[in-house]
């Protein structure tokens, strides 16, 4: 079976555009193609993550609407997963080069700001039950914060400790040029925040944020006969389901498909927990990045709360997490989110971040879809 | 690499349903999983065509929802393609056991008739390209119409010839318990109807239907090793794009998404279009039909749109076409259509069906999105 190696990557800058996805798209998957030195016409698949373009633009078909934006001519598909989206669309493609393909493109584009804030966050509900939570009054704040309220009730902990989760992100944002939120905050002005859903205060949120991602992969035996530079593989790809309503869950601090996923990651590259050197996970919230870390195995049930306060996982710890800001900082253009994780990773990885801990060589991009009912993971290796 | 075998087929009545789009999903899913007799924890993956459970039920992230109302506990991905969306989930399902999966169930849902017919038309448009064709008005009706008007103006042919069409796909549509217009009609009430959009009128458009469909697809060593009865292989899947708008093309009469992935689905199969026995195509509108067969390489260019009048395309002609009533009469609830091809060619291939040509061998399977903007062909044919 081929083994896969990130060719080029290509990323917007994640924030406010008065932009279509199209548009958005177009700058990412050129990039990427670019970067990559590949020519558009050896590409055989677009997969093409992206959430509520039927609500935020009236554009659905989005598949081969975004492949003639970036030049490409080849059959495209829509990957949706809610904010998994382009995590799913980076596993289509891996399957894709399993399946024999030697050229792929996988990415994202969500437009979202033009919905304003109460728009967007009635899109982004379509991401939970409709008939058993959104008309119940759950929106995505909310879940999180039933999530949050549980965890401090089992565990212990509280909102000091998502403070420090978000002071980290903010942080590792300020060296990321495409970032949403270049800004430094402090543990006060996280607790200061106005509240959004209690326990959870504007900090603890992701922003509204438009953006684009895209990322070039193709099968090893591609990259040599053609001297590519790509230093780095993708060794596992995985995903898993839940339940997509909270109440039909075991337990609200505990999420079975990032066990599920992880396990097969892990088994597939044939590595474990500790022998990651930087991750990216999905910090929709602060507290979901709590929850990642322990579902992913780095951190045992009730422990990874308190691993940004003890300074565990900000940018000089033992694992480094989100160093790209997160969905916290960087930002979170739902449907760029998945392939974006790949495309920061990458750079950790190949040594082109500033901040990447020296002699990183394996990398882990966890992406979760909902109040995480869809979750893909994969790991990222620099090559032998 | 793996041959591919149908193990097993499920389908909801295509019509007027008040259920929701996982209520329908669960009865094809289910029913697909016990005509095959597979197991669910059997299942790998679940690949699920929708195209606007945003806008009709304010619904997105339905693949975990609907893998659970089938009860899977599996990774399942939603695929929008607009209305080729469940034919690009089955092209997903192929590459997955190609990628090393054994069972894998392909499928699709949409619920439309809640939307009223001016919902689902504005629903439907999202599969155009809304900056430059919506926003002038072009919906489906409007934009099939213009491709008609370009046919008979390049070819010759009429409203009669499109009639015939219709007639024939209502005719098939009588023997089809799942069909959404089981309703005999004369080539005079397809002429006496109102018009749509001239010259289409209301005999050549699919009805707006509620529906899913399901496949369970698994590896020829799995069938072989659980002593399945899955006499029908899918032996080609293949995908192309085009532009999305109309005004990109350079014929309004021609449709190289069809040829490129016809082309590509013959050389998979070793086959050509001689060799077929049955064959379902993507007849949203009647002119859809002809230009399908000649995209398909059927008919040459100018000669498909007599086929009906002649009676080459009907259940006793040389090559029956929309055997199961087509969209035009078996109904067209866009996620479940491409899916819903495959269950129905399996049926003319395995004997099932009543009128399925003797000896019936070889079947294709033609599903497009859009104006022919994304197309996946299927080529089905009994095992050896």
């Amino acid at each position: 079976m081929a083994e896969i190696r990130v060719a080029g990557t290509g990323i917007t800058d994640f924030g406010e555009h008065d932009r279509t996805t199209r548009d958005l798209f177009a700058e990412a998957g050129l990039a990427a193609l670019d970067d990559a030195s590949v020519p558009a016409e050896d590409v055989e698949a677009l997969y093409y993550g992206n959430f509520i373009g039927e609500l935020a633009e009236r554009q659905g078909h989005q598949g081969p609407l975004v492949a003639e934006a970036a030049g490409l001519d080849c059959p495209s598909t829509r990957v949706e997963s809610a904010c998994a989206s382009s995590g799913a669309a980076v596993r289509e493609g891996v399957q894709a080069i399993h399946a024999g393909a030697d050229v792929v493109v996988v990415g994202g584009a969500e437009r979202m700001s033009n919905m304003g804030t109460e728009g967007a966050t009635e899109g982004l509900a379509t991401a939970a039950d409709d008939l058993h939570e959104v008309r119940a009054g759950v929106t995505f704040p909310g879940a999180y914060a039933l999530m949050a309220s549980a965890y401090f009730h089992q565990h212990g902990g509280g909102p000091e400790d998502l403070a420090h989760i978000a002071v980290k992100n903010h942080d590792n944002a300020l060296v990321n040029d495409h970032a949403h939120l270049q800004q430094e905050i402090t543990v006060a002005d996280a607790l200061d925040a106005p509240q959004v859903a209690s326990p959870l205060g504007l900090y603890d949120a992701c922003p509204i944020s438009d953006g684009a991602s895209a990322v070039v992969l193709v099968s090893d035996d591609y990259a040599e006969e053609n001297d590519l530079s790509a230093p780095v593989a993708i060794t596992a790809s995985s995903q898993a389901s839940d339940h997509l309503a909270l109440h039909d869950r075991e337990s609200l601090t505990e999420t079975p498909a990032t066990e599920v996923a992880a396990e097969a990651a892990y088994q597939e590259a044939g590595i474990g927990p500790n022998d990651l050197d930087c991750i990216e996970v999905h910090d929709c919230f602060t507290i979901a990045e709590v929850l990642a870390l322990e579902g992913l195995g780095v951190y045992e049930t009730g422990e990874a709360i308190g691993a940004a306060r003890r300074g565990e996982t900000t940018r000089d710890g033992e694992l480094p997490v989100n160093l790209s800001g997160g969905l916290k900082a960087k930002g979170h253009p739902v449907g760029a989110t998945g392939a974006a994780q790949i495309v920061e990773l990458t750079r950790q990885l190949d040594g082109t971040h500033p901040r990447a801990p020296d002699d990183a060589s394996v990398g882990l991009a966890h992406n979760a879809g909902g109040t995480v009912a869809s979750v893909t993971v994969h790991v990222l290796e620099v090559a032998e």
